[in-house]
């Protein structure tokens, strides 16, 4: 099966804005085992849109068209639609009552042009927009299938997920398809893909596995197709499950969860507080916690340790220990770790001092080399990373480490 | 003048990789009063290339096609180009020769794929490729000018910006354009545009101005057109000359520079040391300062008090000042900065108090309120802002903003 995305918006054309939509839609589609053969950016013109219709159906069995719906931009792609698919436009009650809803929610007043958005070509399946006013739209035409999408991403995601992938899926290979994503932290790909290996072997045929890393995150995503989509739901569940056997440690999360959210939620549960101090990361734990609404909940601060000298003046790390040890050594993040908890009297803190690079490396220390601590209520743990060279990567890999690391220690106390 | 954008490449269209080339090139050839009619992703295959070229020359004046030109993989791209123009591969001493030094200069061995890279079709003008292997290839065919470039981002954006572009406005128009990009921050796009609007009602027909703004940050693009390149280049110097008396305190830098380098030069070069107290930014002041290689020369380390209790404890901020005034004022923020400066020993401080939302505001400090303060050698500053209700935009702008505000008193110290 193969699928054609044509993205509508002169913004695109103009550079101002990055085309992430077609990029998620053809990761999306991609894993839906549906081949995405051409994406193409056009401008908003009836004859721009009739060609590129023309175009993509010699070439492809589904076309995914997103924005040009806009309040004050949808004549034109309406009227052509209609036009390419011998049709006319019709209010639709339904879909004008959903938008009714959500602005009352809001407390907002209906506008003549949220009216016009209901309106609709006769002859297509209007397909419900959760999250905003223009519904999108599903016709056929011998043997293709067409969808047309607002452009706002996370109104065309939405869709697009609940609705349209499932739909195709269903529809063209009679069978439902679903996803469970899973987010693990501690290993690459490479190795993650050995410790998993039985069990990925071990999987259905209707099942398939695909690794999605980023900077010290992997993201594994089971995806499985099948006629009955509550069985699949329960089978896909009982993989997750051993897959969670085998790797607990690694596990930090489902779905779009961030570790920082997590760590957060965690916290907040229990009521305990967190502190950092930082010196390679050099305040990135601390942006990412913070950037959680609601961490002054459990976050009372950091010290961002750079200078030899403030490691020891402000937290208290032993002179002899630096002299002996150096700043990147177990002793030191220990030191730096209890330090913290101490002094912003706390449940929890996590110390990071590393080579970030790309200078002061040494044979004995790498750049790259990492020292990661957290200390908790009854224990202090330290571990030493080798990261790579590169800098900003290094400041990430260590923090999101830091993180998984306290994520094990605050569950470790939760089980006792 | 019309110009068509075609991406070669199977990591575009299974979502891998998103096509900021594209982006970037529209945004570019839009500022060269280039319109970008069309954008189409393709696979690397010779159907494709063959119909997306034909296409292309119905549409457009200029087609600009990247990737395809890796060294594993240029096979099917210069087979294809050298089909569609009547080509055949030849061997350019030149560019060999020109990875032979990039080799030498890296200490890399010289491997028969990088030879095979040199072979370009007889009849296009090479373009020196500055940062990579594969030499961008220049056509025209029957009034149209096509230009083959690599797909790797640093690589295809000197092409285009030092080679590509100029003789693409010299050829076409016959005049060179040049441009200027002068980064401000301090006030919003549309305060700046009232700001200048006198300079720029009174810049001469072949210059025009466009804002790009980002949080916090307003670059100004002047653009100039001329038949005299060094002329063009010296009257645009002229310009931005005047609009530096204009707007002395609003730019902080050209170009490509950030905040944090240009404050982090400024440093390094007057031997002077810095640290932070944040409150609202949470630590990410320090990390924009730590993600510049090097800082650890002039940056001490930091305090994220977030908690009230921290901010007494640990930075010296009067009980008194909090019950007084509460965290978010003049007189908190004041002895922070003076706080954080004493406990580091440095030579300036910055120090920030807000609330970031989406909780914490009252009628007196709603959401987005936020107070900075810089400390220099010989005086402290503090200055309210009032930003939006969107947390991550709010931290965002409160760090450039502080920035902004050492840079100018280390700027004014320096002139004393």
């Amino acid at each position: 099966m193969k699928a054609e995305i044509i993205s509508i918006g002169d913004e695109l054309l103009i550079g101002q804005v990055i085309n992430t939509n077609a990029s998620w839609m053809a990761e999306q589609l991609s894993l839906a085992k549906i081949e995405v053969v051409r994406i193409t950016t056009i401008s908003d013109t009836r004859e721009d849109i009739l060609q590129s219709l023309d175009d993509a159906f010699l070439r492809a069995d589904v076309i995914l068209i997103t924005g040009g719906l806009g309040p004050t931009r949808d004549d034109i792609t309406k009227n052509t639609l209609c036009e390419y698919f011998d049709s006319k436009l019709l209010f639709h009650e339904p879909s004008f009552r959903y938008v009714e809803k959500l602005f009352r929610e809001r407390g907002l007043p209906i506008l003549e042009v949220n009216r016009k958005q209901a309106e609709i070509p006769h002859n297509c399946i209007p397909i419900t927009n959760k999250n905003g006013t223009a519904p999108g739209m599903w016709f056929e035409k011998e043997g293709r299938v067409f969808v047309s999408m607002p452009g706002v991403p996370y109104e065309m995601k939405a869709m697009l997920s609940d609705q349209v992938l499932p739909e195709l899926t269903k529809r063209l290979n009679g069978l439902h398809i679903l996803y469970k994503k899973i987010l693990t932290q501690g290993v690459g790909e490479s190795f993650l893909s050995e410790m998993i290996k039985d069990w990925e072997e071990k999987l259905p045929d209707h099942m398939k596995l695909a690794y999605l890393p980023q900077p010290g995150i992997v993201r594994l995503r089971l995806s499985g197709t099948g006629s009955d989509q509550e069985m699949l739901s329960k089978e896909l569940d009982e993989k997750v499950k051993e897959l969670r056997v085998l790797i607990p440690d690694l596990i930090f999360g489902y779905g779009e969860d961030t570790l920082e959210e997590i760590v957060g939620k965690l916290l907040k549960e229990q009521g305990k507080t967190l502190a950092t101090a930082e010196s390679c990361t050099g305040g990135y734990i601390a942006h990412l916690i913070t950037s959680i609404p609601g961490s002054s909940a459990y976050f009372t601060g950091s010290v961002i340790a750079y200078s030899n000298q403030i490691k020891a003046k402000v937290l208290g790390v032993k002179e002899d220990t630096l002299m002996a040890h150096g700043a990147v050594s177990e002793q030191t993040v220990m030191e730096m770790a209890q330090g913290v908890k101490n002094k912003f009297g706390t449940d929890y803190a996590i110390a990071v001092s590393g080579i970030a690079g790309p200078d002061g490396g040494t044979d004995q220390k790498p750049v790259g080399t990492t020292w990661i601590a957290v200390a908790g209520p009854s224990s202090t743990m330290a571990e030493k990373f080798l990261f790579g060279k590169n800098r900003k990567r290094n400041i990430r890999l260590a923090a999101v480490t830091a993180l998984n690391k306290l994520r094990m220690m605050i569950a470790k106390n939760n089980q006792q």
